[in-house]
């Protein structure tokens, strides 16, 4: 028998009409859908596409076992996670050795710090594998402050909330456009560093880029806490005619 | 009368259904569409919807004055890009004032390193103007490869191969993961830059990524030249359960 084709397939920021033409037509003709989730939660992705599955097509939400429950740098962390992505890749793998093809839904741009990443290096090998990039979050996000991100030769630097304070000082001092992702319980920290740099005054935060609850501010009206779904952006101001 | 939209519209990286659903459909009911093209040339933007504009539509070809015939550094490339795009934003905001809206084709996004910005910050408080995201080029690259490009708090460098040689060398030494755009003569300079932190067997290059003349190499499988449409990618390799 022919295999199935797993497809990971990137939503785009969260507007359903910013997923690609390519996505909204493998969505609407899945037989399979599998999306990640926190455990009892809709999930975001699966929301997103609220409305575009078919009717009879079989749902397979692939729950966290944990999330921040656990401390990153304790190993049964990566241990508990490792053994909920092979399960996963079981799955799927046992569905498309059958011949189904199962669309994975990503948020964003799949192959851009997407989770749909560790599924897609343990299925290599075993059955084919699709990718469909998407708009990224950040895209969004820029897009949403009505200001270009990068202009002439401008460097873009993409920093990760998580990364230690000194490092993210140093990138940020030596960058012109920057956006920080995975920010959350980061905040504070994230401040920090750019005041240390000075930059603090050039940052805009943007919550739910391309949601219906976006939300627009300068990095200095902005309260304590941040949802998941936040970007922090420093636009570039290189050469232009 | 009520002004018209001046739409920038992402196309993505160059594969029709690429295109987000939004832009597709802004395309598919335009009754005007502007896009640039190097002089005689049917331009890029202009061929990736081929066979979507309507019929009747009216097209609107923006034609550089200047590409490489001047130096980027003489007075007169900016003089004269300027005064081309007061020109057409003259166009574009008399066929606004009189009702209409015209979609201006954008490769990849439009707020990422894209010409249309320059008509966007002269259109600002004019004309209503809306921009519509899209998949980016390097996306696409990273997609192309078949590898993640970014995992758990890796950094990523996007660099324009306009930039100096000792630039390149600094961000390239000092990021996990990393983008070069704009190579075309740039070529050697980028090529030194990277043997210079010893990371040129990491690079690919991804020339007319999601085209139908797609070509994933090695660095070291490049030849002299490489096209307009080329990325240089070189993949984190970051934490990962
Ligand atoms: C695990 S990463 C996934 C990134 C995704 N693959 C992409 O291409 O944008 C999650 C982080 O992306 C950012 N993010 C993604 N989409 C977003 C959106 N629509 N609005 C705000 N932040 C977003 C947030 O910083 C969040 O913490
Ligand atoms: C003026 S920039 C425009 C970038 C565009 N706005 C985007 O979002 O990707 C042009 C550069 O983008 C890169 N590029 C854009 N699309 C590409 C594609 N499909 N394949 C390869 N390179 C691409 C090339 O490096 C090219 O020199």
């Amino acid at each position: 028998m022919k295999p199935g084709t797993i497809h990971g397939v990137g939503l785009g920021p969260g507007s359903q009409d910013l997923m690609s033409v390519r996505a909204d037509r493998l969505i609407r003709g899945a037989s399979h859908v599998a999306y990640f989730r926190k455990r009892g939660r809709t999930g975001h992705a699966r929301s997103i596409v609220e409305g575009l599955i078919a009717f009879d097509a079989i749902e397979l939400p692939m729950e966290y076992p944990v999330t921040t429950e656990i401390p990153f740098d304790d190993p049964r962390y990566n241990e508990l996670l490792a053994a909920f992505y092979e399960r996963h890749v079981a799955q799927l793998t046992e569905i498309a050795a059958a011949g189904q093809d199962v669309v994975v839904l990503c948020e964003g741009d799949p192959f851009f710090y997407g989770s749909f990443m560790h599924l897609y290096t343990r299925l290599q090998g075993r059955v084919p594998v699709a990718v469909v990039p998407g708009i990224t979050g950040m895209s969004a996000a820029w897009t949403a402050t009505g200001r270009p991100v990068t202009w002439g030769d401008d460097i873009l630097t993409v920093l990760m909330g998580t990364l230690p304070e000194a490092m993210l000082v140093e990138r940020i001092a030596q960058t012109d456009a920057l956006v920080v992702m995975k920010i959350g319980r980061n905040l504070d920290k994230v401040r920090r560093a750019l005041a240390e740099t000075g930059r603090e005054d050039e940052a805009w935060l943007i919550e739910y880029a391309a949601m219906p609850q976006q939300r627009i501010l300068p990095l200095h009206e902005v309260g304590d806490s941040v949802p998941y779904f936040s970007i922090l952006l420093i636009h570039g101001n290189g050469r232009r005619p």
